[in-house]
């Protein structure tokens, strides 16, 4: 039985300052819930709603707990959810870097920062960078439309100048080198901007590489960030 | 000033039932509604809100109604809205086919879809074929996330099976040719599945290419449909 402080609890972390109180964050599905489980990341309690039927990986030493259907729509944050839910706890994966890694600059948008999460582990690329404002990892959206990919793909906040000070960085820009004349290279950093204002000024400022560009139809408009990952990674590393 | 029964029509439209008995859609956001009216597309209004301070492009043969927030919001289709949206025609673009199209099998996501046309209009496709289950273009999510590229890519909704029957058609698989062992190639269809079951049997069975597939690190896991559309037209085209 959970709690009505539980509840409440596991409430808020819809927002990123509760988050960070408990170090704790929600994982919604059956399938990234069973990835979970396998991955052995840190899981505090396992929430399901009386109306659900699916089956759970074992887990002798998770505390699982049994909700009423209206209490769990009270815990999750999706709008059709699918009765089961995890509770996880913040954790650091410290993997060894492969030799690509990716920095984002300011990204707002957790359906991006998910999607570009994905592409990274579909290349093999095991660190993203981020700027302290880039949305927030432990994002409902964000952990959904990464699709378990969180799970194999360490981020890294912090200051990006210093970050990729003497690194081999390429970064996606309006006005930059044709990325289909590059040759295949081993190492560097892809760096993408906001979707809205691109690289900031000073970042770009500290950069000594070319940046590069996807050339397309739409003169004036830049690609979408995600698929502009998805294209520079299948260019540079595919 | 807008009619009751006017505003009334116009909060309808949000479903594919009343878009079609109307023939009228939503375009949303100043960007958006600029675009429209430059592109020359069938208009039957504006809808503004007394609080909207943005300016439109010169639209003198195009009404325009400035109506209450609470009556805007009754309208729009969006969580925050921008205040301006365009009550647009359905029209057909008619445009001469570009060497290659894009083929799509069932894709559910609005938001997916926009994405795509995007995508096809970047790598300068006009042509979109599209199955009867195919997510509705005029869908709202659909028009904002195309961000203005359904003005130059035509949709062409109707039996697939036919439609692509004695064309060159690249179909993406899990475990098809390796896509970035192809050559460059001039023209064909491009046909993308639905994001969680693929191309439909009945379709696959009547292509005669070798299937594509993008190789990654998540073995058992496709990409998603948007991802894969950029990923292949990089590859195809670029």
């Amino acid at each position: 039985m959970l709690s009505k402080v539980k509840i409440k609890q596991y409430q808020q972390l819809q927002f990123k300052k509760f988050r960070q109180k408990y170090g704790l964050f929600v994982v919604e599905g059956l399938k990234s819930v069973n990835e979970l489980i396998q991955s052995k990341w840190p899981i505090e309690s396992i929430v399901c709603s009386t109306s659900f039927e699916g089956k759970i990986e074992s887990s002798d030493s998770i505390d699982l707990f049994s909700v009423k259907p209206k209490e769990f729509e009270m815990i999750s944050q999706q709008k059709n959810p699918q009765g089961i839910l995890a509770i996880a706890q913040f954790h650091q994966l410290n993997l060894e870097e492969t030799p690509w890694q990716i920095a984002l600059d300011n990204i707002n948008n957790p359906g991006n920062l998910g999607t570009i999460i994905r592409i990274a582990d579909w290349y093999g690329i095991n660190t993203i960078y981020c700027s302290q404002d880039t949305v927030d990892l432990y994002n409902s959206k964000v952990i959904q439309s990464s699709m378990g990919s969180f799970l194999r793909v360490q981020l890294k906040y912090g200051n990006l100048t210093e970050t990729l000070n003497q690194k081999d960085v390429y970064a996606t820009v309006l006005d930059g080198k044709n990325i289909r004349t590059l040759p295949n290279i081993k190492s560097g950093v892809l760096l993408i901007g906001n979707e809205a204002n691109g690289i900031s000024e000073s970042l770009t400022e500290s950069l000594t590489h070319t940046p590069i560009t996807i050339p397309g139809n739409i003169q004036t408009e830049s690609l979408n960030a995600a698929m502009a990952t998805a294209i520079c990674c299948e260019r540079l590393m595919g």
